[in-house]
């Protein structure tokens, strides 16, 4: 049994976190910490956990004694802990953006904060990156809008099918968070579709690092907020270099993703639902057709909050721990 | 590792049986039976469920070789199918209303159907009837406005404090099945709350038939189809024949279900919540207030397809089987 | 042309006066006061209302010059102000709780406020009070869960036919107004019935007046939020004293609102539902069942920004001006 | 006065000119038609429209008397009953897509329906075509989408400033229509975004029809269908061909849309919501972003029963009756 701690369990991904690894039967909770609620039972936060003998504890990370450390922590208070908690000898997955870029000089620009060590962290979508991950020590899970944009582009990217691609993200309101703001508030979301940051959300700048390397490819990226509770639904519009026909981008798809065990690609005629993915670590990928105009129509449906964010954070410490990658993470999702 | 089948496995209540089946550890699914779909795989009816090698199959009952088979008929079907089934050794546990009475005329009088078998079953809510479950062959599931309703009331009743109850119960779409109705199209769910059969609904028969029994309560059931895809929610109106307290009140109902794994009693200040159970087969029941006019009002919160339907027929073959009734339906629910 | 001033026009039954009187054609909008937002253009407040050539200004309130006053201030405040409006010789139509009791001892324990003045107030509620309207200088505008609550049980008290009443309510969010709560962050609602204050609203205390009036009855209350932006759906549980027919029942409601312009009672067979009320100063009432217990089943659907507050408040203004009382209030809701 | 028929009037979109036309002061509703519901009267079908004193009538167009005709008939029905209701002297207003294609042939390959007349319609989108909407007997309204497609792009491909447009658009449900279907189903669209024809949607043709004219523009389409009940929002992607700033960016427009009463220009940082727009003839465009790749993203917000059909319906009908074009569609959205 390994030990696993929570540093900042007191939002929606720290209950995600709390919900899954309470069901997983190689890890054992140990610890899950919380400034501001210091001595309180899990229930009082996150209602639907119940008699888990768990509470928040306000406690230094140099005090920890576990073998993985999520940091569910904002941007920013991430790299002022990791690099302690690293030295206890835990190996960290961490939620916050502070160590997904390759080049900190991205992370400044669209973060605003200056970044104040230089950890080498490997980026946390297992499906790309399986490999490093095994080696790795602290690992920067990615964002919600990236992980459903990336996976839904990336075989178009690595071919070199496509020179500019552009990101219609929807994503439930679960994304913003518990904190009480104006876009959260429920008659501004209900009845509405809410674009915002329309040409300067930061996950752009995520998903342009992981879709450019491959080529010069055009990489842009829109959200909306939609009267949904979970779910990131991702419409990838790319535009062809050459012709292909749609058989030849289905059997590409089916190459790069043969034998991920979270990734679904759907039947010719079904389309990726978030219902079929809600409260799951699945990824449903479909699409796959081309208008005449050679737009590449690419769609994938995640749960932000669970591949999009704790489930592949458990995903993550499954490979870390040298475990089967499903663990903890089999249930489907929960439709309707 | 126990065999179960599940006949009529299209619906909803059949797609809830399969996601939580797949991830419980003693038993196996060896068939699931549809007229419509013989020979089509379990995706293309339940999108959510993916690569479980599992096909419908149209398959006469009698041929059936489980240990377990659930009826996920319709209301009549049940009874023409249920006596072969248990002709073939397998205990039933039939999640239509065709054996939940003591008094077939009542049956018969509220569904409408002449009934045409004498089995005797049990009426499958293991917190009341737990120790006759364990030695029946049929277990009849509760109805979902049934199985929310009985609970919240059932402490006041056998300890005859009350002696009117009004059942003001509020029902995800869920509830209304697959099936196309003007009922359930989006417009006229959607930004509304539709009262139905406010006088007349059929679970009132069932829910009198559990609550009646100790005494001469009058009991009244008006529900509610609200725009939500799970739960149901239920406001129970009470009013006391004599004065007691509420923390009197509150101890009525720790020591009736101390020891239940499935209810959870909230503290005082908290409100049992839909999105708290989820997906999952937990009761929370709060409420324990008493105004001015001697009406006690509890509350309870279920989800419909689950401790409402399937989990709680999955809670009643655990029980059949002999192994830990929590078995396959320890997750918490999915919050939010 | 009569003028108008609203006093506290930025929360939502400020933006409803608005754009109704925006559309009215015997009264012309001369102000409108906020002491946050003044000199904002209105369209920054109320995006829907745009280029009104309206801006908020913080004025005092004996410098307003108008024929009629709303004060849609909120409780506790309205009293602070109302005197000195009456003193401009203006009438005022008050959209707080200030003014709503006959007995100030009840306002006093239910809002924990001291009351300040002694001002007589008619209550707004036009199809009971339409005479003393007429001669009035400040109308108490009703709360929205009193005015569908008390419309769907006024008849049976008058006529005695009943003992206890139990109003369940169940309101969409936008009644909690516009300020950011818990209650009110979205992902507390979707998916939700959130009951609160389930034996000890305040608006009990206002329905209690009204309909306790005539007899010896027994009046509960407990509302519930919804994830609905608008709209009071009421259903009320009474217990007959003595036997009548659903045709009996029909006919009293039908004699009680013969003439009313606002009130749409239900055919046989019908139910009232918010979205035909949404947008609308109609209130539908429907139900006229009567159970085999004696329980009689009376639903209303309101839209609780208009019926249930700035509607009603200009019915009040229209009866105050002596003009037609369905002026600027005769749009049909917004089905679907 | 003068007199209006509709033929068809028991869809959404008769439902909306109803409620719109029993509040226009220069019309009077004369007839509707229905052959499915002949002598019901109209609140029966349309429950919000009360004591109308309409009922609905099977009747052959030839008898019909009135000086507009609106035929809300689906694609297909439209072509054989037009020419016969122009021959009895009325003007026409039709919705269907049977007249909105310059060229039949595309009509024909959309629909897959062999066009039987070859009458000369105007496409009815006042903005661009006023003029030959004046003078026409025969008006061919816009799709829903193409309203919103079309306004929020029209100044970009006439001022020849891109070469690449992807309009992903997000519509709610009413847009499907009363008749129940797979894809309306309540638990089919709740917590789901459902994208769909994505590479094929007929209105695709119809955008590009207008959107084509100015230049070799490439248009592309993808609709989804979204929780909520009202409303198209509009996402436009589309690439610049020579570097603008974003002032002349919002220049352009304020040029174009100069003086339409319909057309509101979001300031900056503000974005168009549906909410503003609700029940409303209103469009609100915004956006006037450009990202670093050269993309522009524009944005509008339309009612796709309002704008998106018999709201801009009877912007027609007032041109061709030479009237006010506002009249009887002055109200703002029901914002929240």
């Amino acid at each position: 049994m390994n030990s696993v701690a929570i540093i900042g369990a007191s939002g929606y991904t720290g209950g995600e976190l709390l919900r899954m690894l309470l069901n997983h039967d190689k890890v054992e909770i140990t610890e899950i910490t919380s400034r501001q609620y210091d001595g309180v039972p899990v229930h009082k936060i996150h209602p639907h956990i119940r008699d888990s003998g768990l509470e928040f504890k306000n406690k230094e990370v140099s005090e920890l004694d576990a073998d993985i450390v999520f940091t569910a922590t904002p941007h920013g208070a991430s790299m002022k802990i990791v690099p302690d908690i690293l030295e206890t000898g835990a190996k960290v997955v961490d939620l916050s953006g502070d160590y997904r870029y390759h080049d900190r000089s991205v992370y400044e620009k669209w973060y605003g904060i200056k970044h104040t060590d230089d950890l080498k962290a490997v980026f946390g979508l297992p499906e790309i990156y399986r490999d490093e991950i095994k080696k790795a020590n602290l690992v920067a899970n990615p964002g919600c809008f990236p992980t459903g944009a990336i996976l839904s582009s990336y075989p178009l990217v690595k071919n070199n099918l496509v020179d500019r691609i552009v990101i219609d993200s929807k994503s439930g309101v679960s994304g913003a968070g518990v904190k009480l703001t104006e876009a959260t508030h429920y008659p501004n979301i209900a009845d509405n579709i809410n674009p915002y940051k329309i040409s300067s959300h930061r996950h752009m700048s995520e998903i342009q690092q992981e879709l450019h390397g491959f080529d010069d490819v055009k990489v842009s990226f829109t959200p909306h907020l939609v009267p949904v509770n979970r779910g990131i639904q991702t419409t990838s519009h790319s535009f062809l270099i050459n012709d292909i026909t749609t058989e030849e981008l289905r059997k590409i798809y089916e190459k790069e993703y043969k034998g991920e065990y979270f990734i679904k690609l759907m039947d010719e005629g079904e389309i990726p639902h978030l219902s079929s993915v809600r409260g799951s670590n699945f990824v449903h990928i479909g699409g796959f057709e081309i208008d005449e105009t050679g737009r590449v129509i690419m769609l994938s449906a995640i749960d932000n909050l669970v591949k999009g964010a704790s489930g592949q954070a458990i995903q993550n410490m499954n490979i870390l721990l040298g475990i089967d990658e499903s663990n903890g993470l089999k249930h489907f999702g929960l439709h309707p």
